[in-house]
Parts: structure tokens; sequence; C-alpha cells
């Protein structure tokens, strides 16, 4: 075996420990992964042949529809079975009101000393389609590393949320009764993408007609083989939660009945292979516009920061000479 | 003058048309910009002299809060001064929803007949940070038409919807006095891009005491130049829509002292070239992989789509060669 770079070694060994068990080397590889620094795509080529025993679930909602409750009822059922889980929260970062998050999160300190319970959140506002991405791979990571489960809640409901959502195997969409009629939830797309609905706060005027418009609205679809349910829970009374759990099982069982059945999956691991060069490049080309070489790249950057260039303008001269575009993309390293 | 290729020609003539006033150029270059195909930066660097007039205002807030009844009375109180409005919708893309979304603009056809204003949806559902770059594309052209005010209205609120919001100048949270307490719009990040909140439906119980609680939330952030207002309003009702048209000026006057002092862009210029460089690789990057040339690469995608070899491991066999690399990113025409 040929020495590897000292850097390469370290995270080699960090992937080795992690996959023996080992807390402390997962957190350092969460931060790795979520940073989106350079090795990102080296641990996940490693970690990638561990992957897909773990059963995702996603849980999205509008804000104050009260998920973080019904992922912490979640979370009790599935230790109550003895599996473990890992709660993923995708927040939007936030100075002013990180504490508040953080404090939110104290609910869930009821599992903080189970070491069968991991709770991270992803955090990266203004990435750029990095959520998805970066959620992607820390769901890979607590898979690899052997939990149960992993539960993908959001704070929002956007579409930032909605394609986080396709790396969930069953999609709870959590609604309040009065957080608008069944045409809104078509509206924010969320019926194409739930699995089940969960109508939370059961106790407040409405859930029963939010439940039948919901529905009716579903009959709309036709014959469908998954016929999404509409159950009535209330977080916070821990009513509801055990159908909500059974029904999530139910699920599990329809898709891996589905899944026996068909293959493929081409597309989306060529998707996937764009992604993850589109995200270098991204990389490559910011840490270049950085740091110019000079090659008059370092003159059209300081035009468009002083204005007297617009950003279209640029982007037409660097992506038309070849040579430039070249030395855009080339590694940083390999540049100096 | 050297002969133009006949495809630039045509869009320089469509440009031309567009900023002499013609709707049906408008219309071809919205369509254009929005399937984000080739000539796009070539359209937006014409375009960019004639930008910077209008006035951007930003309605975002969960589903069901009423933002599209609430945009409505909005561009009626432009019209009533005789000032131009266009209005973009930031809806997910929804085979099956979209009828829906259609139907519920039917409110919008009080504006139908009207010149003066322009509706049109965004939903490119998936398009990783694409409905952002599309977004103030979008706007531009409006803009360069010489639309009076642009108003950016989102369906959801989620990650993608608050980096929409960065386009605005001035943003309105809309809000209802059931969707969640104070420290849920805390978590949602919304407080970070709120200018103006509007509690609306403000004619249900809970308003009152959902402004108040904003309005103490708003004091602890201590001195601010602009005090966050919360005002009540109900759109279907038309109460208070000349209180929040009036607040939206009273920002835009703030907004402009403001400006009159500050230079400075040149971060955010340079960020709109790293979008544009970024979207344009990534585009020759998809046509590559769909189109590899013969030097191996197409061997790497087959093994990806075949699942022989992951996602990761080809996209480092691909970043590790240079030479490979700068075949991936030339333009697809040159590689014929």
């Amino acid at each position: 075996m040929t020495e590897m770079p000292a850097r390469a070694k370290a995270i080699s060994e960090l992937v080795d420990r992690m996959l023996n068990g080992d807390r402390v080397a997962l957190a350092r590889l969460i931060t790795l992964v979520e940073n989106r620094s350079g090795p990102s795509p080296v641990i996940m080529s490693r970690i990638y042949p561990r992957c897909g025993r773990a059963y995702i679930i996603g849980i999205t909602g509008p804000p104050g529809a009260g998920k973080s409750t019904l992922t912490d009822r979640l979370v009790a059922r599935a230790r109550s079975e003895e599996r473990t889980a890992a709660v993923i929260a995708v927040d939007p970062s936030s100075p002013f009101s990180g504490g508040a998050v953080l404090g939110d999160r104290i609910r869930m300190q009821s599992h903080f000393l189970d070491p069968g319970v991991f709770i991270r959140s992803v955090s990266s506002r203004g990435s750029h389609g990095g959520i998805a991405r970066s959620t992607r791979d820390l769901v890979r990571l607590f898979d690899a590393f052997g939990f149960d489960l992993v539960i993908i809640e959001t704070v929002g409901v956007g579409q930032t949320e909605l394609d986080v959502m396709e790396l969930a195997d069953t999609t709870v969409v959590v609604l309040v009764p009065e957080g608008g009629d069944a045409i809104q939830v078509m509206k924010a797309g969320l019926l194409e993408i739930a699995d089940i609905f969960a109508v939370n706060k059961a106790d407040r005027p409405g859930a029963g007609r939010m439940q039948t418009d919901l529905e009716a609205m579903l009959q709309l679809r036709g014959n469908e083989p998954w016929v999404i349910p509409v159950l009535l829970t209330e977080g916070t009374r821990d009513g509801g939660t055990d159908a909500l759990w059974q029904t999530i099982g139910a699920h599990r069982e329809y898709r891996e009945a589905q899944e026996a059945r068909s293959q493929g999956g081409a597309e989306r691991r060529e998707g996937e292979l764009l992604d993850i060069l589109d995200e270098e490049l991204r990389r490559r080309v910011r840490w270049k516009l950085a740091h110019p070489p000079g090659d008059g790249l370092a003159a059209i950057i300081e035009a468009v920061r002083s204005g007297t260039v617009d950003p279209y303008s640029a982007a037409l001269e660097i992506l038309g000479d070849e040579g430039r575009m070249a030395a855009l993309v080339e590694a940083p390293d390999a540049s100096r």
C-alpha cells in the first residue's frame, strides 16, 4: 500500500472509528460533512457501502403545527421497541433565534442521556440547494453508524423542505385545524409528498372538519395503491401517536413490497453524481474568485466588485474562454 | 458590425422590442429566463443597465395566511395611484395541484384586463437554488420593462422562500392568529427577514394577543433604526390594507435614506457572479453526463447508473483528472 497523505489517513481512521461505534468520531464526521469541506466526498465514498439499513421518516408542516412534539413521541415509541433513532432538525440558521431553537430542543432532553438517540440540527441558511445535500449525507452517516431510524424534521414548509422530504421513505405532513383549508394544502405542494397526514392539536375546533375535507380531496385522486390516511393526533397529550406509529409501520411494509417488485434508481444515482460534481465545482470557483490566478481573471472580478461591469457580462466573458474556464475549475491545490 | 449568429440576433431583437414596451416580447423573454436556457445570461446582460427603478415588495408567510388576497389588495392600491405592478407568485410546481393554484389566481382576474398589471407564477420545483435565481432574473425583466412595483409572493414559508425574500426591498410577513405563537415565528426565521408584520384574518380570536406578543418579542431586539410594525389586517374585507400600504411607503422612505448613506454591494455582485458561473457549469456538466465524450467518462457514468460504482467514488475519479474536468466544463457546442 502506498503512503497516504496525512489528512486522508486521519479521515480514514475517523471513518473506521465511527463504523466501529465511536460517537465522538461520528460527531466529528458530522461537522466535516456539514461544513461541506473538501474531504466530504471522500468520507461519503467510504461509508456508502455501509448504508441502506436505516428507515427514514420525514416530518414536515407549517411552523407551529407541533412537529417537534410529535417527533419526540415517535422517538419514544422507537425506544420502547429497543430501536435506536437519530433526529435531524432542519432549522433556518439564525443568530438571533438560535437560542430559542435550542430552547425548544430542551423538550428532547428526555432522550438526552439515552445513547440510542442522537439529535442534530442542520442550519445552512442560504446555501443554494446545500441543505438537501447536507441532510442526505447526514442521513447516510447515521445509517452507516447503525441507527435503525432516522427522523428528518423541518421547521418551515417550503420548496427546500419539499426537496428534503424526497430523502424520506415515509413522509408525515403535520397540520393544525386552523392552518388553512384543504386547498391551501394542495397549493403548498404538500399533497404530493404526503404518505400520511396528521391533523395535530386535534382537541381544537375544526379538526374533524379538516380531516373530512382532506379525505374528500384525497378521494379525487382515484384508485391509488396506497390510500393516504388522515390521522388525528394530540402531540402534547400523546394522543393518537400509537396509531401514527403503526401507520408508519404499515407504510413501510407497503413500500418494501413495492421496492421488491421494482428495479431502477439509475436516474437518481446519476442525478446524485451531478449534484456532487456541481457542489465541488462551485467550491472551486468560489475559491478561485477569492484567489484569482494571474490571467486577467482578477481584473474582471474587480470590475464586478466595483460595479463597472455587471455580473452577467463578466460571466459571459469568463465562460467564453476555454483556458480561463479550465483554470477556474482546477483543484485549488494544483494551482499553487 | 460583424454578423451575429441568427439566435443571438433574434434574442437581441426580442430584448429591443421588450424595452420598447412590447408585452409579447416580455412574455417570451420570461419563458426563456424561466427555462434557464442557454441565452439567459445574454438576455440579462442586455437588460441589466435598464434595471434599478422598480420597488420590490416581498409577501411571505405560512400556507393559508391569506397572502394572495393581501397581494391583490396591494395591487389595487398601486393602481389607484396610477402605478403599474407585476406579481411573481412562487408556487411549488405540481401536476396535481396546478389547477387549484390557477383557480386561486382567478381572484386576481379583477386585474386581468388591466395592462398595468402582470401576473406570473414561478414553479421550478427541485431546481436546487434555481428558484431564487429565476425569481431574481424575472424581477429584473419586469424592472427593465418599466413596472413601478414588483410584488413577490410565496406560497410556503421555508428556506427557499427566505432566500427569495432577500430580493425584496420591503418584506411583509403575513401571519394568522392561530398559526402558532411568537416563538414559532422566531424558529421559522421570519423575524430576521420581516420589515413589517401583518396579522391577517384579524377578526379571529387571538389576533390582538399575537400582535402584543410579537411587539414584546421585537422589543427584545433593543434600539433598531427601523422599528418593525405589527399591523392587523383583514384581506377579505380590505381591512387594514390602507395602513399596510402606507407602512410599506414609510419603509421605502427609510430604506432609501439608508441607501443614500451607504455604498457597497461588492460582495453581493461577486456572489451573483459565482451564482451565474455555477448555474452555467451545472448546465454544461448535466449536458456532458447525458452526452459523454469518448474518454472513459461514458464508462464511469454507466457504472454509476448500474450501481456498480457509487456516485461519490465516481465524482472523486472525475474530479481527480484535470483533462476530464476541462472536457466536462467545455461549452457543449465546442465539443461537437
